[in-house]
């Protein structure tokens, strides 16, 4: 049977998370529902990250297999016609080889967070980041995020309920930019790692928040992670200011796309 | 009665426009009913510009007036507070004079368009952008603004419902730049004009997307402009991706504020 790649973004406000699950809206449903009105029968797609509820993605990974071959310009086309009114679309398409594997074949996982400052409700963004009221020092939290990259034991920053078989990763960029855009100041946290635990960005970003806020120090941010203890962590970011923004293979089954 | 100017920012597609009406939601009847839990009775407030239904504002700017003496940044809280879950917010408020005029104190207008290239249907921009599948040409955009930039008859791009006493108008600005995003290929106009005809930048926008299409060539663009006829004009685009995105005064009222 033929594998396609898709890249995928989406909304995740209306989804209980990546995965499939029976009783409520999930953006594997929704993808394997438009391939069943393509090729009758079920379907089961495996996705680079599977993520939480109400978390976005930009340039989210899965596979497929088919048993036609499609054009895979085609083949994009025939799936967003599917999925809408979905807020989920398949932004390129290409034909892999049949051991190609969206999880298993990924050298590196990307995520955005975007965090927004300001008092009055975000309107354009609402859903879109997470918004809090204070400004934050963002040198601070550049400070603190030296702490995290690097090949570490971050129990601490991992959900409880992680099923990762060790704790020990290596992140490979944590940065922070700032944008002064017409809605406020924008604070978009960049993060790179071959994988990542459950809840590790979200964690992270409550903590350095904490920190941009001055309740606590950088050097805090090294003895919570030193703690290896989940107890130790600060509070967990909401979902909804996080990007799954791209995932790297050995080779991009992309390249010869727009 | 002490007088307010209020910035505001709204998301276009729940209302019916800026203007209140009877029988549909309205900007300004979100505002003002805020209003109304604040200092009970009616309220009127006016605006420096009408936006058309489904059409965002990042810098409308209002005026209301006031029995009590508010501090500005409490009365923004407490109007921002009533308004919820309505996607409206006011995101400056200072006092002005009492002969002060939202519309009547303008001396410039600035709008925004965003305009996304790309077939796969935008998921988090959805609504915040008009979105045409095909790549756009924009150095012969550029080309036939420089035909619209100045002073005009713009009979040829005013609604034909347009109120104002005379369609002679000076454009001061008509810029087009790009933008390689995440979500593809976006085109962003800007305008600036001391004051705009009903549907002048919708008119604008949709006849240079066929410009930017290949469709006209930019000298149509001054015959159209020539020939102060309506009909002579190109499609209007839609609604969902215009911006009222500030108000220029003599003196900036909020220059006091972040």
């Amino acid at each position: 049977m033929p594998r396609y790649a898709l890249k995928v973004e989406y909304h995740g406000a209306p989804f209980a998370g990546w995965q499939r699950q029976k009783d409520q809206p999930s953006v594997q449903g929704a993808i394997e529902a438009a391939l069943s009105a393509l090729e009758p029968g079920a379907h089961t797609i495996a996705a680079a990250g599977r993520t939480d509820a109400g978390v976005h993605a930009l340039g989210q990974v899965a596979h497929c297999d088919l048993r036609r071959d499609w054009d895979p310009f085609r083949l994009s086309e025939a799936l967003n016609y599917h999925l809408k009114p979905a807020p989920v679309a398949i932004t390129a398409c290409a034909p892999v080889a049949e051991d190609w594997h969206a999880r298993f074949s990924a050298l590196e996982r990307r995520y955005l967070f975007r965090l927004l400052t300001r008092r009055a409700p975000a309107t354009h963004d609402a859903g879109l980041v997470w918004q809090i009221p204070h400004r934050l020092d963002t040198d601070a939290m550049q400070t603190a995020c030296r702490h995290l990259v690097g090949r570490h034991d971050f129990t601490t920053f991992r959900s409880s309920i992680c099923q990762a078989a060790s704790p020990v990763k290596t992140l490979d960029e944590l940065t922070i930019t700032e944008h002064e855009g017409v809605s406020g100041w924008e604070v978009r946290f960049f993060l790179r790692a071959r994988s990542f635990l459950h809840n590790q960005v979200r964690s992270f970003v409550g903590t350095l928040e904490r920190v941009g806020a001055g309740r606590w120090s950088p050097d805090d941010v090294k003895a919570a992670l030193d703690a290896r203890n989940r107890a130790a962590c600060g509070p967990v970011s909401p979902p909804h200011g996080l990007y799954l923004a791209g995932v790297e293979y050995p080779e991009d089954p992309f390249a010869d796309q727009d």
